[in-house]
């Protein structure tokens, strides 16, 4: 019997540093694949199909919408993007875990397909620092700046929705507390419960 | 606002190594606190009241389950153990985890009183294994073991009332799995909903 693997949607405002934690998640741990979105858009170039994004035309994207093939899907400048539900749920059956790194509103739309996901909300040490945060980068004007931080004001009305907070103090702190929170997961009851009945119950 | 510790409850069948797991626990992470219970038995030399165990009389014993003052107890040859329930809430409401290791009756006892509680049970990696490990010890008839086989088949039937279960297939790594569990039940957002309201939803 293979273990189904875990989905796990990482989340939170913008400028909390998710990406940046994913991506070094991916780079020291193997336990875990990136999902892999589709989109709309031209590919870029050296993107690949399937690795990079999976390419789809307008109307392929509005058929797998009717068809309920994603998992969630959003417009950002005049393109789709979004999740395919088949390719993640493949790797799951295949016993391996996805990540999947999205805006908050994405993840509500995961967690009414797929409520058995872990769903992780990155929050900053405190509110300022996360103004700090996006003042650092010192690429947007202060109306930006307040506008952004509204908008994480908002979305941070949605915790309750997540399974698990994760503090980014350091990208290496929050990296190794997603581990924790990976490996804890993996022995919850609920998803070993099936399994234990059949070696030790029976 | 100092947030609460947690506690956590580590039980499982006898044999299956959860005192050892416990105790090396302790030594390599100092994020823990052991429960120190209470018995009604003769000090033995050397045993600290307080730090060995707390000891009292049958009466005073009797006295505090009458007054809800344990979280468990047993009795075991004519004399009475229990975790009382004073000096554990204390270590949590100052913020410390603390450990107790405790068999399957015992857990379920504390579960009644105090459902925050993280429950862990503890497995071997196979009912073989863990008739291995009985019988590895060498002092024991056929006839114990089957009944110590026979009991932990019985406790099994109860691991849909804990919250994660533990393979015990070497300490390190049970104990490094353990320390994974507890950092991530400091992340569950239930746990720490309050504070998030406070500082980033008001």
């Amino acid at each position: 019997m293979t273990k189904k693997g875990l989905l796990l949607v990482v989340s939170g405002p913008s400028g909390v540093g998710k990406g940046t934690i994913c991506k070094e998640y991916l780079s020291k741990y193997d336990d875990c694949a990136l999902s892999v979105s589709a989109t709309t858009r031209a590919p870029r170039e050296g993107e690949v199909d399937g690795v990079s994004y999976f390419f789809l035309s307008h109307d392929e994207f509005r058929k797998k919408i009717d068809a309920g093939g994603f998992l969630e899907h959003a417009v950002f400048c005049d393109n789709y993007y979004g999740t395919p539900k088949d390719a993640v749920m493949e790797k799951l059956d295949e016993g391996k875990n996805v990540i999947l790194e999205i805006e908050v509103q994405g993840a509500l739309q995961v967690r009414s397909h797929y409520p058995e996901a872990v769903f992780v909300f990155v929050i900053p040490p405190s509110m300022e620092e996360l103004e700090n945060r996006l003042r650092g980068r010192g690429t947007e004007t202060d109306d930006v700046i307040a506008k952004r931080l509204q908008r994480a004001k908002a979305e941070f009305k949605y915790i309750d929705k997540y399974n698990y907070t994760l503090t980014n103090d350091t990208v290496e702190n929050a990296v190794c507390v997603l581990h924790s929170i990976i490996e804890a997961e993996k022995c919850v009851m609920a998803r070993n419960y099936e399994y234990l009945k059949e070696e030790f119950i029976k």
